[in-house]
């Protein structure tokens, strides 16, 4: 992993540029990693790219940075969500995790019938994604929605978006894996969206509706049972593998 | 999820076999689970698939359970080792986890010239693949090997078995991923093993090691950095659906 601090910020970022800090962003530069001023770290807002930046005032409650260069380019992932029914904390923190290493663009934390969940901190998930952008090199960081019913977000289904449904219990019902994955020969990258269920899995109700749904395609994750926070990585592997910006 | 509590047993199992408790055992299941006499659960013992038993005795210290009947064949994963520099204790934890619900047969900590773990509590990673099989429905439970460094395991290497390099930093170098996955329309499934490289990356005299084994290939996961365990459940994954069994 690089030794250099990465931030991401809100401002927006290009030579020269001041960039000010927000109280937290200045308590983890100055106190948690301990830089000072003329310390050098690397800046992100999402949009902009990376750009190498120096401190040039470090004081108890803020502080400024002034970029220096661009680092890299913005580069966005494919334009994937990932829906998934939130699980127990430390699961649900991973899942979003790994979402933004992966190469999600959007995440739907989604209710379905056996979700046990009622709330969610957005706020908190949406700085988790930030956190794993910061240290995996990445430049974006995907929004996290507030949770919403499934049947909500099915309802309002955005035209010509497609949707991979990994569901266990389907084992050789939907489409095989081999046909999924021999999509990524014949078809451009376009909008899609992943959907992992819950531990309980989906009601019969849900598969009911699922099943009928035009833009959606159901396959199988292997012949073992996966908990939901694997079936999320492992589906977000195969979309990327199959029809993402791994090819 | 099951609902049925399903217990790991290093005992015979068979129609009408007895099979009396460790203490620990007991404790889980009569003082956590809140089993008693008479209640129903499933076993395993990694060889003669899943057994539906029934509590028959239970006391403080021990107890005994009886099969009743056979309610899954023995399923073992493909001949597949995966191996990983270990990193802080609640990722090794979860690569071992996820390694055993994504049907890795063999899990080999390795130690190589940037991973900082010396010692590696075997025994608790163990317990890990052991509770993530009773989780996930599965009848194995893969073996956790103990820490070696790479170059050791690299030495003794068994002929015939091929070898997954994923590093991130050889992107566009290595065998296309295309290439690796084009491998699953005309190889037969070999022993193969995954390895997936320490935080810091591999070393420059490690990479040149890897490129010149005859056994391994290298591909590159993406173009996104992946944390060590991310990258550990993307591989898998990947290698599943190549030359696994999601085929």
């Amino acid at each position: 992993m690089a030794s250099v601090v990465r931030l991401y910020v809100e401002h927006p970022l290009g030579a020269g540029q001041t960039v000010p800090l927000e109280r937290a962003q200045a308590h983890y530069l100055f106190n948690v990693m301990r830089l000072g001023e003329g310390a050098e770290l690397r800046l992100f807002n999402g949009r902009d790219g990376e750009w190498a930046a120096r401190v040039t005032g470090a004081a108890k409650r803020g502080g400024t940075l002034q970029c220096t260069g661009q680092t890299a380019q913005q580069r966005d992932p494919p334009d994937l969500w990932l829906l998934f029914a939130p699980i127990k904390k430390a699961r649900t923190d991973f899942i979003v995790e790994k979402a933004a290493e992966l190469g999600a663009a959007r995440i739907l934390p989604v209710q379905t019938d056996h979700t046990n969940a009622e709330r969610l901190r957005r706020d908190r998930l949406q700085a988790h994604a930030m956190e794993a952008a910061e240290q995996c090199g990445g430049t974006f960081v995907p929004e996290v929605a507030d949770l919403a019913p499934l049947s909500q977000i099915l309802r309002g289904w955005p035209e010509g978006r497609r949707l991979l449904v990994c569901d266990e219990a389907r084992a050789g019902e939907g489409e095989r894996l081999d046909a999924f994955l021999g999509r990524r020969a014949v078809e451009a990258p376009g909008p899609w969206a992943v959907l992992v269920g819950p531990e309980g899995g989906f009601s019969e109700a849900e598969r009911a509706r699922l099943a009928g749904l035009p833009f959606a395609v159901t396959v199988s994750l292997g012949p073992r049972i996966l908990r939901a926070d694997t079936a999320a990585v492992a589906a977000l592997t195969l979309w990327q593998i199959a029809l993402g910006d791994w090819r």
